[in-house]
């Protein structure tokens, strides 16, 4: 009674997982299902190089909608290819766009990136850009076009989590689409924090497949998203400086 | 399989909740039954104030245990009276102990409250002490024989969460009994956080009690101290200052 | 014996000062002074709408460089316009290049800055860009050929200090050219942190010209800058968990 | 025209230093010239270990009034045995108080801390008490006639900083005698936030003589001192969540 919709679909998980850096396909299957998300997202490029297709069937097999990604480009034109070949070889034009700029970051180049998602949208795609924390490039985005903003909590893969909440709520405040904060999740109360801001949805990837028990963090993690959510609509007590008693004194 | 034991007695659920701030009994009621909640504070001196034992019986009737607590004392006599009080009214020799040393503040005293808990547990109490974050403190009150230690996140209904997690992961630490967060806590993540410190379970009042929706708070905290002890459980991800990516490069 | 260098040029004084916000020239004139600010950026647009130049005549008096900016400008080319009329009413090629995307939050319009920059270096211009956090566009700035990088703290006149030091650590890491923390200082351990996380020289406005006493904030932040570039130079002590004696145990 | 005032004693510097960490006397003396500082702690036990009293020649040739402490002392006994022959050897009757419960956390005993306290000042001495950042215990040390109160920010020797500074600013709002941050300081913005929180000087040790260039390092912490102290006296612009322009639009 309290789904996610991005571009009039419906999900009843906010909890949006990655693939990579799971140790083998039994492992990973256990924390899809232990996650309970319903949109997973899928490395183009690195599906290509492995030649697998045991991801895909895997989703197939479990009801979970695959979501492509354009991981390892580097330019507008490279993201837009990858896409373009990803709505073929998966029949969606879904697509989680990712441009970045170095790999000692992990960062979205924001020209680019913003190119690309203009391209992207131009072209019938349904385009959902993994983004910095900036809210003027989230703005932009969204003015392009993209059903969605996914800005970062930090980089990928660093653990820190949301290292500027203050920015996350300003986009939260000015956004028209859902805002899914997507990378830096290292744990899982900052996913919860990540919905108390307001956020629509979380997309993490390692912090459960590298955790040192998968299912569980997955589990967490599932958890963590559903806790966040709730407080968020729950509306919480306000912060003081002194302390106030629970109940008055006798 | 993961059950809270205190003084050898085995709970199902690691949230602990007290009844300070409820509106009436109604709403208090959908709050308890949403929290999952084994284990519920209630202060004596209030009841006696108020004459009323609602509380008591909504409590048996929800099959949830009462820990009466000292709310109100400021010295060492007063809680321990309170204490044989409570253990006459309610057959129950657990004691939740408070000793605090002003309005302002609702910090305990160190000196009376090491003092009524080493009294009380001469005397056969099972203690459990409400104490700041100071892991001498807790050290103390676990050397003179109390069940858990209960160093608070910041001042009661202050809502601000654990503002010093280092004193928090140094008591856990070194405590032999279990360390229950109490006091301070605002919204879920704050829940999450404590269990991944290392906390045991969590106890708080009006962060349900207060919130604008009770009942949907006490959900959002049931389901972040599961999320937060599943991910501790599940050994997080180390920190990184660089960024990782989740598939290798193609 | 440790100046500040940009394009070539040597500062004693690692504070950059803004003089907006001031109630007058007379208390302007005592916190430039008390600061000891040896380039202070003026608003060209600011100056055309008052039609004053007693900020201008101030600066001379007391020896300190102007420094031409385009604050309210919104595009590239009322960025360039904007340098160009500074350039010949100043008779200087340096310029403090913003273009902010709008007025709820003045960050910097990615897009637009880029585009300014590389215009404006093309036309021979010394380019001190603000910027926003991000290290993928503080590194294009660079490319492009600007003299320094300004990336903001938090936004402008908030006064939160510096949201992410991670951004700006990783900022400092790959830059080539000086590092100016530009926007969000509001007091003086914020300025001593900037210049500790590496950057070169701390830009500040508001902080001092609306502080209750400006005068004397410009004494604590020409302090600060000075006892974070020492505490940078000096080599910190490491962090530990637990504690280490200053002196052997007896 | 600032001056710190401790039991009647005014010291120009608001830095205190400590003495332990030092590699050689050499090397002290350029720190504490650096410095600035006007009072320095040395530990009485350390002394007569070492039978040294070069520290004791260095500061009675640099005209800085020695402060003994009682570093090493675990009991309330021992602490007081050590303050009276501090007296006879130093002939001074102030002195610094730490009862520390254990090596690992360097953290002070309450329970002895307090019985030091009041036996000492019963004695006539001028009591300095190292505390935690208890506001209650710091409200008893006064309450028992201490001319001071010295929270710590991290234990000693950490480099944390300030864990905690909604405790330190709770402490500053009921002392009626000076508070002095000591312990935990790691780098210059640490000093400063504490004078900003309203600390009345703060007291370092490692953090200088265990920098890799201690002479420098003092000299950052003495700009970091003033700069807070400035900071905290000129009243800081108030914390924003959106921008304000520092000059209006155009």
């Amino acid at each position: 009674d309290d789904p996610l919709v991005i571009a009039g679909r419906v999900f009843g998980s906010r909890l949006i997982t990655g693939t990579g850096g799971a140790a083998n396909l039994a492992v990973l299957e256990r924390a899809l299902v232990a996650s309970g998300t319903e949109l997973t997202t899928v490395a183009m490029r690195r599906m290509d190089a492995e030649g697998g297709t045991g991801v895909l069937d895997l989703l197939r097999r479990l009801g979970i909608e695959p979501l492509p990604n354009t991981a390892g480009c580097r330019t507008a034109a490279e993201a837009v290819l990858t896409a373009r070949l990803a709505r073929e070889a998966l029949a969606t034009d879904w697509v989680k766009l990712e441009v970045v700029a170095d790999d000692r970051t992990l960062l979205p180049d924001p020209v680019e990136l913003l190119d690309a998602a203009e391209q992207l949208v131009a072209d019938g795609f349904t385009v959902l850009p993994y983004t910095n924390d900036d809210p003027v490039l989230a703005r932009r985005l969204e003015d392009v076009g993209c059903a969605a903003v996914m800005p970062l909590g930090s980089p990928i893969g660093t653990g820190l989590g949301i290292r500027n909440p203050h920015n996350i709520e300003m986009i939260v405040a000015s956004a028209g689409v859902p805002v899914i904060l997507d990378a830096g999740i290292g744990t899982a109360s900052d996913a919860a924090q990540a919905m108390e801001l307001g956020c629509a949805a979380v997309l993490l990837a390692t912090a459960v497949t590298r955790a040192q028990d998968p299912e569980r963090m997955a589990a967490a993690m599932r958890a963590a998203v559903t806790a966040g959510r709730l407080a968020r609509l729950a509306g919480r007590i306000p912060k003081r400086f002194w302390a106030q008693a629970s109940s008055p004194a006798p």
